[in-house]
């Protein structure tokens, strides 16, 4: 049965019934809602999609999405270029961005090897991230990949492969999480946070 | 700080994190799925907004939306046009007819009064109502209304407009939820459904 006396509102409930996490009934109050909403209002959320979606980038060195051909991360000159940050999608950029704590560079993989979902260590951007290694100056990759077994595989064989290329790479610390409990924290993570304790300096 | 390596994408994160429930994670969540799909699905997504905002009429007969000057429902031969559902906003238009228990037709209001949001009873559609009571054959006024005081003084409101004027002004019945327990239905509910109460029909 139809209860839409509109099919343009129809049309959008069917469309932001697509995304993920929202259903008929969300669909149905966000529609309503930017009815009640000035025209502009509207035309910029659709044109800010449209133009996203046609214009939008990825940075030629690192994959990062961008503007232009490089992103500004890669063209920042105050940006350590000697290390590398390898991590699975540019939101993962985005979240350690937030933290404001690394000034190096990043690389983007756009996925991690899957075997369960048929992607292969061809289907990301590795081989882009050796030949990265080999020709520009640099001091150090930093694995910043999900703490799962997909993660821990993609990054192994990234190791192998850059090994013998590069001074150091490393792997971010997993543990225990900055406010939470012990008994709380599950016991691989706990176990792993003692294996790899850190020991304090003296002063 | 600004971790947002493409305008384009700063832009549709704000302007998605202007839609009601939807915060900064949704919205950039919202955002780099759009990225993965089609252009095709973006430009769906993003014309049917602009479409909606800019293309949408409202039934000049009953105020319901529209794609036309006469809404499909008040078109309808088949309905009975006697009877009137008065309702706050069309998307209680949509809930009634998902019943599929009315086969009259309706009035939207759009909004109820409310002197703590400055809405008096000339900022809602009460006049064309009247208007519609006195040129129509209208036998009933069924008042849909919120459950709520304002509801409740906007349903009080029309009725001293139309009782002279119509044969019937009634209002849809409160009581206890189906599928409800007693023990979790408030008191004034509760209060209400005995109060209420509806004798069965001896066969």
């Amino acid at each position: 049965m139809n209860s839409y006396s509109s099919h343009l509102l129809e049309e959008l409930v069917t469309e932001f019934g697509k995304l993920p996490g929202i259903g008929r009934r969300t669909a149905v109050r966000l529609a309503l809602h930017l009815l009640k909403q000035d025209v502009s209002r509207a035309d910029k959320l659709g044109n800010a999609i449209i133009n996203l979606r046609n214009g939008v980038k990825y940075c030629k060195r690192c994959h990062n999405i961008s503007d232009n051909d490089i992103c500004f991360i890669c063209c920042d000159h105050k940006r350590n270029s000697a290390i590398i940050c390898v991590v699975e999608d540019i939101r993962d950029v985005m979240a350690i961005e937030n933290t404001g704590q690394f000034r190096g560079i990043y690389h983007v993989l756009g996925g991690i090897i899957s075997p369960m979902d048929g992607i292969g260590p061809g289907e990301i951007n590795v081989d882009s991230l050796v030949l990265r290694v080999e020709n520009e100056e640099v001091e150090e990759v930093i694995l910043a990949l999900p703490a799962t077994t997909e993660g821990d595989t993609t990054g192994f064989y990234i190791f192998k492969r850059l090994s013998d290329k590069v001074r150091s790479v490393s792997v971010i610390s997993r543990g225990v999480a900055i406010g939470d409990e012990l008994e709380f924290a599950d016991e691989i993570t706990l176990g792993k946070s003692i294996i790899n304790r850190i020991p304090y300096i003296k002063s």
